[in-house]
């Protein structure tokens, strides 16, 4: 039953403090099969070689993408191109959320180091990483996970640096749980849900992110739009 | 002088009334070098042949893109592409936006119909477009116009459905000089600069678009924050 529905995603990013550039990168952009796919890749380390791994690693990500490869597919061929290239001495995380129009259905497809937070008919869970970074062993492959493409959906995904963020300062890692209880039902646009987990992650590191961190927020609810208007925004600031 | 800078990007699409793809595909990644581009292609005609031809040409012009082709030679190879595989006998306009954060400048890359609205200090001016479609000619390039990255650029970048709204009931071609008149200037984020045009447009086809239909604005302004957060979202509505 194909019933009305806005997706609704959003993006927020920010570099490890006195760093001038990002080792995580996002990249969303439409299947030729219908829907959208978010590709979140973060390089191991930080600074220049970090970013450039990114970029690499998400340019071979993207346009496998865009050539209507299947998820678990790109993030296999997106690996084995790293191992070939770099022997195993180079790492890397990779996340893919797909909203297939087609299959109707979200798909994540992960290989990270980090949990994520999914929340379905008001019901809250929090996923643990179940396949490792891509680049190091020979045979790595992704794990994935598929979800319905229906309202009240609501999910965060994101890079290491959240969830190590405070181990410095030997706090406890965030409290995922605490916060999907705290916004998520709660119609919030998903550029806010992504932006509050970044800025209270970046108050856990004293306002000095400890590494490059990045958030992707999916948020689905009933559509009460007319007309099938699609809009997409980006916001840098070059300090 | 690197000063500080805040880049807004925004983008508004709509479908053809009835029809249940839009021929208009946009997309935004990060270029290798640093900075921005935005890809947007319109595929000749609408519906689904329209949308797979904008989608496979998508795939090309963005693999290139992220792999730091110069954007003069990702429209040259995208219209090599087409040509190659469809004889002549099919065409799409295609606009590369480009923040370059190396050279510090905006170019834009045009093989389109339409023309395009920029301001800059104060000034507001209609360009033509120079170059036509891709997909036809031998030899077709692209015109390329670079403007400087500093705050105060603002950018209107559209599809052939804005340009030629309201033919079919007669009316003049929207009057661009007064659009920019009205709204550059004025510190409008860029997706209210993008919905605003969208929106004006739709009202002259008497609410029901007579074509796909894709705007995207750029508007470049001093940044006042004080870490380099980078924010994306993307709003899409299924009746």
């Amino acid at each position: 039953m194909p019933e009305s529905l806005n997706i609704d995603v959003g993006v927020a990013k920010s570099e490890k403090y006195a760093s001038r550039e990002s080792g995580d990168t996002v990249e969303l952009v439409e299947r030729p099969s219908g829907g959208f796919t978010i590709v979140m890749i973060d390089g191991q380390g930080s600074g220049r070689a970090a970013k450039t791994l990114s970029l690499l690693l998400s340019s071979k990500a993207v346009a496998l993408v865009k050539e209507g490869v299947r998820d678990g597919v790109v993030a296999r061929a997106t690996h084995d191109y790293l191992f070939a290239f770099r022997h195993g001495q180079v790492s890397a995380t990779l996340d893919l959320l797909s909203i297939d129009l087609r299959t109707r259905t979200t798909v994540i497809t992960r290989n990270s180091e980090s949990p994520m937070l999914v929340s379905l008919a008001g019901e809250t869970e929090v996923l643990p990483a179940l396949s490792g970074p891509i680049g190091r062993y020979r045979w790595t492959k992704p794990s994935v996970r598929e979800l319905p493409m229906q309202p009240g959906l609501e999910v965060l995904l994101f890079t290491d640096g959240i969830w190590h963020s405070g181990r410095r300062t030997n706090e406890l890692p965030v409290d995922l749980a605490a916060f999907g209880e705290q916004h998520f039902g709660r119609g919030i646009p998903a550029q806010s849900l992504a932006n509050l987990l970044l800025e209270s992650v970046i108050a856990r590191d004293a306002g000095k992110p400890n590494d490059d961190m990045a958030v992707v927020a999916l948020s689905l609810r009933e559509s009460t739009a007319e007309r099938p208007v699609r809009r997409m925004s980006m916001e840098v600031n070059l300090p």
